[in-house]
């Protein structure tokens, strides 16, 4: 099994990175349109041009302002997917610490879904929660 | 021993891929002021807002349009710097392949090495080659 792991810094505190996270309007702004399917516990994320892909995760845990997880039970990471954002305070606001877990294998997707995280986190999360005005598919990058 | 591994494909032809991933007036468009040590065996980098941090590249390989290979002989991968870039011909351009092979462990410096992995390619060297605009270090986002 193996992992895609990625670490970034955010100028917002932890409280504001967290909402960002759990909140579905603010999961929009930066991932992808974004539904509370059943309140606390399952997110639907619509991904394609005619945003028909659904992408549905059982979320797992939510600690204010330190952890989320998601279990994906839909979609295609269904098989691979447990997702954990965890985040600790820092001089300048948070470190995040993002982890994918469950890929049997580094093939082309895991390689692909890689670069994806990497544009999300480092661009569209960042400028959201810094500039207020994130990137969110289907305006990202076409790798 | 672990990888960072990422996977985008590029609407340009694997000629201009190469030349970017090779020429040092290129890649200082897209990664980080490149200069040519030694023609076709070094590329010393310099990182830091002053340019003071070197790393120094050995090319292993130069297979054109096709693959390079760069050993890291000096600068904070010089233990674990093997990188590869792979180029495969695909009907809309290039799918590029890296690799940056040879770390012991995945710590918080492959974390953040793996996310600036992801803007370089994401962003930055697409944008260089599909747009003519790169989005090079010092100015790549401060994670």
């Amino acid at each position: 099994m193996t992992s895609i792991l990625h670490k970034i810094e955010i100028e917002r505190s932890p409280e504001e990175v967290f909402k960002a996270l759990s909140d579905p309007a603010s999961l929009t702004c930066w991932w992808t349109q974004a539904q509370a399917d059943n309140p606390d516990q399952k997110i639907a994320f619509r991904f394609g041009p005619e945003g028909d892909h659904i992408v549905r995760m059982q979320v797992d845990e939510q600690l204010p302002d330190k952890k989320v997880v998601w279990q994906c039970i839909e979609g295609p990471w269904a098989e691979t997917g447990n997702f954990v954002f965890d985040l600790e305070p820092i001089d300048c606001g948070t470190a995040l610490r993002f982890a994918h877990h469950g890929w049997p294998a580094a093939d082309d997707f895991f390689m692909h879904c890689n670069s994806k995280w990497g544009f999300f986190l480092v661009v569209s999360l960042k400028s959201y929660l810094e500039t207020g005005t994130g990137q969110p598919h289907p305006a990202d990058p076409a790798i």
